[in-house]
């Protein structure tokens, strides 16, 4: 009970439904995040860990549509401050070493626990994504290539699935920018339906950052951005992890 | 390049912002979908095929929450007019016998497509759902009970899982009421997380039909109702899919 009164005061609390309740408001203070600047946050989230693969490196199943657009963000790392984001089988992987607020990481028994768009393993059929962030601009880029297990009407990426892909890379790009950490809400509208198996492009933004809340957008579309394949929006809470000493 | 042109002119044109392109509009005959009544679209679409495994049936992962409920509808379509609405490997096995407008079923060789929301064949890990339609008043159930590859924050099930299963009950709800078959938008608002292994019900409705257009809502909540999930609305494009005279 106590969780879901707490997700309660976290999102409804913003909206007056629940006035008297901001007491049990996350503590926030972005800028003393790790107790350091969003370079040193950018930089303990995004570290390789030798125990968790990364599932964010080519595969035998990109094509070259991918993989050129691969290596040309990855060479922007060297020279643009652009950052690869690893991504791990859980989100308990990228954040070890810190708490979640109050009661909010209560299963932690040892099952199978997979991050949703990590959770077809075999390469090729399902989600194929790697995302790129630029933290002085607080954009990202998810180069994606869907595979047959992503299918809505037949041959074609389902709503859902990008839906899926689109808030995962809002959710990274908002806790890089500013430890943005739920959604509150998201909007998309559909313009084109992706061809499985071809290459398209998510362009995020965070548009602004107010009152605890972080405001993103999103733009897919291919390649060659000839065709657009959605825009969304969405919004994040922003919460402030703490370092978990009883693990140090 | 013919499907794209005419993505954009279906959706796009209904904006206004490809005027002109209406002629490339599928044709639309609600009435006569099918050549007969709703009651023989949803009859037809609902059958059971026995070469086709029905993923909406009880397995040795449902909890007694989800068992009990499923029960309880399985009376209702008995004795109340209740549907329940089959879940196939592939939208492919639903629409057997139908072509899809223009080139939009493009992709027809031998992989192994699978619809999204059918995409993890483990029992209990991914999702486990199953939809039940009232055609009198177009309106549907979603019971949910999320498996530990849905996670977004750790424990707790990725609000794209959530977004992606909304949007594929909207799917299935639209086009059982009138031939709903493509989301042009969708918005999620979310309000409490769903702990992973418990159970959610999708409490689906269609608003209003428009212009080509169906409007349809959610709310998502704990079966006891003291808990609201997430609010959701979609947009879906009507389109009528007609009888393949080729494969006849």
């Amino acid at each position: 009970m106590l969780r879901r009164g707490f997700q309660a005061a976290v999102i409804l609390g913003h909206h007056g439904t629940l006035p008297g309740a901001t007491h049990l408001l996350p503590r926030f203070n972005p800028a003393s995040a790790f107790g350091s600047s969003m370079e040193s946050l950018v930089s303990r989230f995004c570290q390789e860990m030798k125990k968790s693969k990364n599932y964010a490196l080519p595969n035998a199943s990109w094509g070259p549509d991918m993989l050129s657009l691969y290596h040309e963000f990855l060479e922007k790392t060297k020279t643009s401050g652009w950052v690869r984001v690893p991504s791990f089988r859980s989100n308990r992987d990228h954040i070890q070493g810190f708490k979640l607020p109050l009661d909010l990481s209560a299963n932690s028994d040892k099952s199978d626990w997979r991050l949703f768009t990590r959770c077809i393993e075999r390469e090729g059929q399902g989600y194929e994504y790697v995302i790129f962030f630029q933290p002085s601009e607080k954009k990202s880029i998810c180069l994606f290539q869907p595979g047959p297990y992503l299918e809505g009407v037949p041959g074609f990426v389902h709503g859902g699935s990008l839906a899926a892909l689109i808030d995962e890379t809002f959710s990274k790009t908002a806790y890089l920018s500013g430890e943005g950490l739920l959604t509150v809400n998201f909007n998309i509208r559909f313009k084109n339906l992706i061809p499985l198996g071809s290459l398209a492009v998510l362009n995020v933004n965070v548009e602004k950052i107010e009152d605890q809340k972080m405001y993103l957008s999103c733009v897919t579309q291919s390649r060659d951005q000839q065709t657009v394949y959605a825009k969304a929006s969405g919004t994040f809470l922003q919460m402030h992890l703490e370092e978990d000493s009883s693990r140090q």
